[in-house]
């Protein structure tokens, strides 16, 4: 059976048109409109695949397609969604698995099992914690510590909104176990790239190499307000021009670790500034600025890491301020598995003539799985090259290439995974 | 008579006891504590000096010493504070304007008629709008355009404000021709300077050359949100990056119009930063910055000007945003007059052995005073050179030079401006 994009996109509009408004995509993980989306995407698949779902312990929702053996390959995604998110963000790789299935069953029963599984909260919208599903199968949550303090900008306590979903705290440490008796050997994603690297290279599709890995800290610059008008700047502690400063040498030091190919560009953002007191008339006592390094690399990283430590000290002493860094997050680089991008290369070339490797700088679920079983994703074009906003978008003849290409890679995996080398389904 | 500080530092601390909390001086203009601040005043006016007051119709508090001239010395400061603020910004000019009433009318009859004045809503700390009172004065406040659509963060409106005193804007035209009559020949002001260079100089008063004009713009760069991780930085456009370039830039170029003497400084200052959305995984996509240009030379603050706006250009084009910019105040540089500063040089040289110069970065009351009549102020050091925070201070010892050396500088202006050449009090 030729892969097919036409019911995917057919089903990608249908559930935009369910769970968005007119500010966009407002599948947030926890309430209504996620729940809503979820029950969509059951109803599917009892009505075309005849299957059931079950709900780990951690929320993820799973579907199985019994293979004739119980070794199984998982494809996954997250249907949850930022507010005013885009209509692809996530959900293409729950929707497009949807079709693996329906095309697995139509061959007959596949050689490995298939799961499809819809990870809970992997944005972390609401509450902040992001891949929380996912993190919880792979077994590196601690939800006690990360999650019980959690509260959204109403006050509402993460806790209380999983209660709400029939969740507990405890309950959670069950995800691992659950996922753990899946007896998975692969995990496949395809998700959009929601960056402008494919479309700067005008590729609809792209082999993804990993997910960089992520230094990121907060950093408070502490000088003493004063008066624009009465204080010289020979005797000023101007916390923001330190601040300002540390930020352009960040991105100097980006541009010095970046290598000229998609695999070696590493990246540097401040994204967060706050001054105080914030006033016309005062020169800033203190400023907030976080900094987010991310790079395939570790070692890279790390040495990425020290210059910006270095650079903010000498911001800090030019301007005669003081300087502090608070860890906000650490997250090691995570390479996908070779012989997983190898089915997916070849996927990509077969519908696109060619193949580009690019790192993801986002993390998605798969950066969790790839710390537990063989991984590899593949990226959808986005155009324009941004996410998280309702212009999220990717152009039709690119999405059906995508979504052409994963379906591909999928046959790959599950004849090259299974013992007797069959094939699922008769590729054209 | 010698001049004694005793009582005006003895008043000084009552006053504070009556209108501060543990965060500081509360009278912020149009509230309660800012009227009894003003109750306060016209009880010692009435107890010791057998003085009403009269209040203009832009709120502004008068008491009159007649001399034997109608015309008129004009002294004077404002009550009203930050809140939180310090204890001596504005009420020491007023206070130390209750001894100079005092010591002329110990002396007799003055040759000219004394005003002193507690000018309304110097600050503006509450609807934004500085020297008020001042203004509607000099004639340079339009009421109706300038005031009448301000609101406070409660959403209060200053016209309510004003009606809650009595005050209406169209009746505040009449301020203008209440000054007029008053026959006024000169303005002298005390103040504290609100930042350090007095302090840095070891010096406990100062002669204020004039108040330095000043530039103030908004700026507002725009560039592309993006994720952290998903955007190159060859493919950003960093509002961020950009206003930080430029902040820097106009740091410089403070640097470079700055001369070696405080006459001849100038500043520049970036107070508010605004970055949008300000998460730690985007790249900023807008960015507001202040910027607030100061110099006591016209001509110098019209080419740091200029040159801003080419360091912006700059910035723009290398981070690939647009910016546009906003004016938000533009004031002149107000000189003082040279006779009035030499009465202030010459006094402050008798007391602490030395008269250094140096320009007011922030507006006084006094700058709209400079606009209509011959002005001078006398500046107390502050220390730590800091204002609207109750850690500012003068400390005792040179809170008493500056009370001292301002009423020797009344005493030359009354003198000198005499028809009769006449001293005012004995001088020691």
């Amino acid at each position: 059976m030729k892969p097919d994009s036409t019911r995917v996109i057919a089903d990608l509009k249908e559930f935009k048109a369910l769970t968005s408004d007119e500010r966009g995509a407002q599948r947030v993980a926890w309430g209504p409109v996620w729940r809503t989306a979820r029950e969509w995407f059951q109803k599917k698949l009892q009505a075309e695949l005849g299957l059931t779902t079950t709900r780990d312990p951690a929320g993820n929702l799973w579907a199985t397609l019994p293979g004739k053996s119980k070794k199984s390959i998982v494809i996954g995604s997250h249907l949850d969604s930022v507010p005013g998110g885009g209509w692809l963000d996530g959900c293409l790789g729950v929707i497009a698995g949807l079709e693996v299935l329906r095309r697995a069953k139509a061959a007959g029963t596949p050689p490995l099992t298939l799961h499809l599984v819809d990870w809970a909260d992997e944005e972390g919208a609401r509450f902040g914690r992001s891949l929380q599903g996912s993190a919880a199968s792979a077994g590196s949550l601690d939800a006690q510590k990360e999650l019980a303090h959690l509260v959204d900008r109403d006050g509402a306590k993460l806790p209380d909104a999983l209660a709400e979903n029939g969740i507990t705290l405890d309950g959670m440490k069950g995800a691992k176990p659950y996922f753990d008796a899946l007896e998975a050997v692969a995990y496949l994603e395809l998700h959009i790239e929601q960056g402008p690297v494919l479309e700067s290279m005008k590729k609809p599709a792209g082999v993804v190499l990993g997910s960089m890995g992520v230094e990121r800290h907060n950093l408070r610059f502490v000088g003493q307000a004063a008066h624009s008008g009465a204080a010289p700047i020979h005797l000023r502690k101007d916390a923001f021009l330190a601040a300002a400063q540390f930020a352009l040498a960040c991105r100097e030091i980006s541009v010095k670790y970046s290598g000229s190919t998609p695999r070696t560009r590493v990246v540097a953002t401040c994204g967060v500034v706050k001054v105080e007191p914030n006033f016309v008339t005062a020169v800033p006592g203190s400023t907030e600025i976080s900094i987010d390094l991310r790079a395939l690399d570790g070692k890279v990283l790390s040495k990425m890491l020290a210059e910006a430590k270095k650079a903010s000290a000498r911001a800090a002493k030019k301007f005669k301020v003081e300087v502090s860094w608070s860890p906000l997050i650490h997250i090691t680089p995570r390479l996908f598995d070779p012989t997983l991008m190898k089915f997916v290369r070849e996927s990509v070339k077969e519908v696109t003539g060619s193949a580009v490797e690019l790192p993801s700088g986002p993390l998605h679920d798969a950066s969790e799985m790839a710390g537990v079983l063989p991984t590899a994703m593949l990226f959808a074009q986005s155009s324009p090259g941004i996410s998280h906003t309702k212009l999220e978008d990717t152009p039709i003849p690119a999405l059906d290439k995508s979504i052409r290409a994963f379906l591909l890679t999928v046959d790959r995996a599950m004849s090259s995974l299974s013992p007797t080398g069959e094939r699922v389904g008769v590729r054209g």
